[in-house]
Formats: structure tokens, C-alpha cells, sequence
């Protein structure tokens, strides 16, 4: 399909963050935003609500894919709220959806998400993160993870 | 959450249909659109594709729950694509994200939809449709349908 | 696969139900699992409790496909426990899962159950319904509801 | 709720394996099933059909809950076969189905479970894995695995 569609870019991370990860997780947000891509994550607090924070100032749009069943449990931040009462299971469909995925910092749950994002073949790129899987790069910047998470799509 | 987001309005229906309903579905989609809501459906051809494309004329955002596993399965009308690998199962999805359901004719996939809706305690307003439930409110019109839409969500 | 594997027949209805129904469902189990099937049913109470009670105290095994995100949410008839933590969503699987449908009265759950099974092409038997969808059809006892599902079943 | 319900254990792996991994899953299938629990896995080759041969061989229970659309899918050594069409999300219901997790060497997929099994407060016992997270704990043989597997659960 011809389609002019805009790309569709993951943030993942955690719902509990420092303060210097919320502040790269904000950044990074408004980077994807700016350069015109539809930001996707879950939709909760943290690095979640942060990106989405940023995307928004940036005049992005945010899509936040929730594991709850009320569109109530996302952040303000979202302008579109995908509400799945799915729990965890929620984050196959995140993986699905973007085209790329920028994982910053986080825990259990965005290991798990990072590896189901490379078994579908996904390219993910991760910033300050404790996780180091075969297929993912590692970004020392938003800017760095941006270019790096645009530059994987082009390929496709 | 004193957020003033937009309402989420879903258009459901069938994938095959006569030229009549793709009329009716079509401005169905251009009055969600222009009262402001964003319109969610299924992402795939038929009524959804039809009601996408009123909406994408009205200046709307439109949002594809699909079923497959690709973007590309999307029809082109669509902004936003989530990506389920579920099958029927995202019926349920779209329900749940939706903050009231206008059925536009539509087969056994659109009749299950609507019970869940309902059983979801979401408003169901129908469009030349062949199945009538208890609860499910019959509209004559686009017009009709699209104020008996908004009109129920207003009540929440 | 020339495996001579077990037929599944899935038995749907309320959690909440009249002692005639609970009767029914009870009498229903019993004859799924005298014909050697494994039940699978949404493991809660109701017509689901009634109906693996039943197949249990025949010998069965009983299988419920369950919507929260705990086994012990599911009633003690059940021997084998898959916590979806899906909510309505975990409809859908049922009825993949099973080689036929019976559908004891019921409301809009039951009836979007019903519908979903019917576009999967699955055979769907009614008893005591208040539900009448072209495609499935009515028996007037559980030892017609089980035979139309078995039969039904070994037309494939 | 003082049901004496069986309990539920998950071997998780490739579909893709070396034979020394396929004797190794299938000695832990039949460990599992001797000590009288249900084997609970994706359905599929490799490491899931191998414990389901082994618990089979050892008169056991074994449930397939597998990611595509049709019984046939599963191999021939699962008893009940759960059929989610729902793709990689399936592997979120194998964890919450799970009582405790064993990982048999793997991939990302296996990785990705691994994560989310942790991240839902289960335990995971690894056998030949690549790899390590924090909260898995590491056995050198199928007796070991499943003794900390079972072991684990009687915590609870």
C-alpha cells in the first residue's frame, strides 16, 4: 500500500523513575515528536507520562496503550487511549504497533517487552538501560536513540 | 483525572458491503469527525474503511484496531494503527476504548460486538441493522445516530 | 495430524441463573463428559459451575479459560485453570478453543459468545435461550443439545 | 478458597533445539508429571513437545495453550489444547497460568516470558539457560529444576 503513513515510534520504560530518567524520557519524547513520528508506550506514569509530556509539547501525538480497563488510568498526556483490560499481555500489542522502539532504563516488565520486540523482529535501541540483549544498540543520548530509532525504520 | 480529552467514538460494521451502507457509513464518519471526536474501528475495508475516509475528509483523527499482525493491513484512511495479533479478540479492544458504539448493518462479527458493548454498559446506536438487542437504541439517520452518540456519552 | 485427540465442546451461559437453568447445565456436563469430551467453559459460577459439577461427578475433565488474573477466582470443579487476566476478551478463546458450542439461556455475554463462535464457523447449540441467531440451532433437552454437538462436530 | 487443585507448572523453551536440550526438557516433562501436576506449555516443537512426550510417557496431564488459530497446531502429546489466535500475547497467559516456571535453554522469546513470569511475582527455575535475571534461580539438572520448581509453590 502506497500509504504516506508516519511512523509509528515506541517508549518503554518504567512506571517509578528518577529524576534524571523522567528527564531523558521527556526529551526523548519531544525528539520523536518533532520529527513527526506518532508516539506510542502504555500510557501510565513514568517514563510513560514523561515521553508523552514531551511528545505533547513538541505538538506530537501520543497514543497510550493501557493494561486497565478504563481510559481514566491514563496519563494526561494521551491523546489517544487504546484501553486493552488485558494487563501485561497489552505489551505484545505495543511491540506490534511501533515500528521502532527506544527502551529507557526500566525494569522486569521492559526486558520482557524489549525481548518480545526483537523476537518480531523490531529494532530496539536502549538508553541508560540495565538490560543488554543481542539485537538491541545501545544510545549514550535522546538524540543519539532518536536517529537511531528513525534510521532502523528507513531501512525497512 | 480533570483532563479535557477528546471522546472516542467507535463505528462498527461489516467488511463487505452494499454501496448503499459505504454512503451511510461515509457520512457517518464525516459528522464524528467534525463534532470533534476521534473515530476508532477496526482499520480494515467495508464500513471502516468507509467511515475513515468521511472522517480523514472532515479534517478528523482515525484510529485502526487491527486484527492481523502488519500496519500495512490497515485501509489508508487510517492515522493511527494498532498492531493486536488477536484476531476477534480485539473486538473487545475496541469496544472497551470506545466511549459509545454506532453499528452500521453489519453480520455475526458486529452483533457479537455490540452484546459486548452493551454488556460493557457502553451506548449502542444502530444504522440499518439487522439485528435488534435489548438496549441498543435504533437511530434513522447519520445524523440521528452520530447526536444519539455523543448524547449518551454526554451522560457519563 | 493424525492425532486421536479429545473433542473439546465449550458449555457458555450466565454467573447468574435460576435453579432450572443450574439443572440444565448440571445434566448438560454429565453427558459431555460420559461421551469422553473434555468441557471447557469461562470457569466462574452460574451456568459454568453447574455444568463442570456435573461433568466432574461423570468422570470428566474440566477445563475454565478465566477472565481475571488468579486461579483461585475460578470454581472448584475445574481441574485445569488458564488465567487470561483478559477479561471479555478471554471469550474469544473459548470459543477457539472449543469443537462446539452449547449455550444455555444466557445474556449479552453469552450472546456475543455465541455470535463470535458462529463467524469462527463453529457449531452452536441453544437450550432454554433467549437468543435465536440464524446459523445455530435449538434443542429442547440436554440429551439433544449433546447430541447435535457431537454430531455437529463429527461432520468436520 | 480450600480447593486441593493440582498444581500448574510451565516448562518454557525453542521450538529449535539441539537433542541434548530435547532429552533434557523431556526428563523434566516426566519429573513434573510423576509428581503429580499438570504440565502447562506453548504447544508447539522443540523443548514443548519434548515435555509433553515426557509427562505423557509418565502418565501425566499436559495443556497447550498455543499462539495460532487451530487444534492442529499443537503437537501430539497435548492433552487439552487452548487455542488463543493471539500470537506472542499468549505467552503473558502461560505466566499468569503458571504456578512456577521452568526455562530450558531459549531464546527471546523464552526470554521475554522469563521477564514477564518474574515481573507477575512467579518463580523461575532456569536448565541450560543463556540467561541470567535477577530473581531466577539456576539448576543443574531436571531433578533439581523441578524440586525448586515445586518447592517454590508450596511457598505460597
Amino acid at each position: 500500500m502506497n500509504v504516506n503513513r508516519r511512523l509509528q515510534i515506541g517508549i518503554i520504560g518504567s512506571t517509578d523513575c528518577a529524576d534524571e530518567i523522567i528527564g531523558i524520557a521527556e526529551r526523548t519524547g519531544a525528539l520523536v515528536a518533532a520529527k513527526g513520528a506518532i508516539l506510542i508506550n502504555g500510557g501510565r506514569t513514568g517514563v510513560m507520562e514523561a515521553a508523552s509530556r514531551g511528545a505533547k509539547a513538541a505538538g506530537g501525538l501520543t497514543v497510550g496503550i493501557i493494561p486497565g480497563s478504563s481510559k481514566e488510568e491514563s496519563n494526561p498526556y494521551t491523546d489517544v487511549v487504546i484501553v486493552t483490560d488485558m494487563g501485561h499481555a497489552r505489551n505484545a500489542i505495543i511491540a506490534r504497533s511501533a515500528d521502532s522502539i527506544i527502551a529507557i532504563a526500566g525494569g522486569l516488565g521492559t526486558l520482557s517487552e524489549m525481548a518480545l520486540a526483537l523476537k518480531m523482529g523490531k529494532p530496539v535501541v536502549t538508553l541508560a538501560s540495565p538490560w543488554k540483549i543481542r539485537g538491541s544498540v545501545e544510545a549514550d543520548s535522546p538524540e543519539a536513540a532518536v536517529q537511531l530509532a528513525f534510521g532502523s525504520c528507513g531501512d525497512e
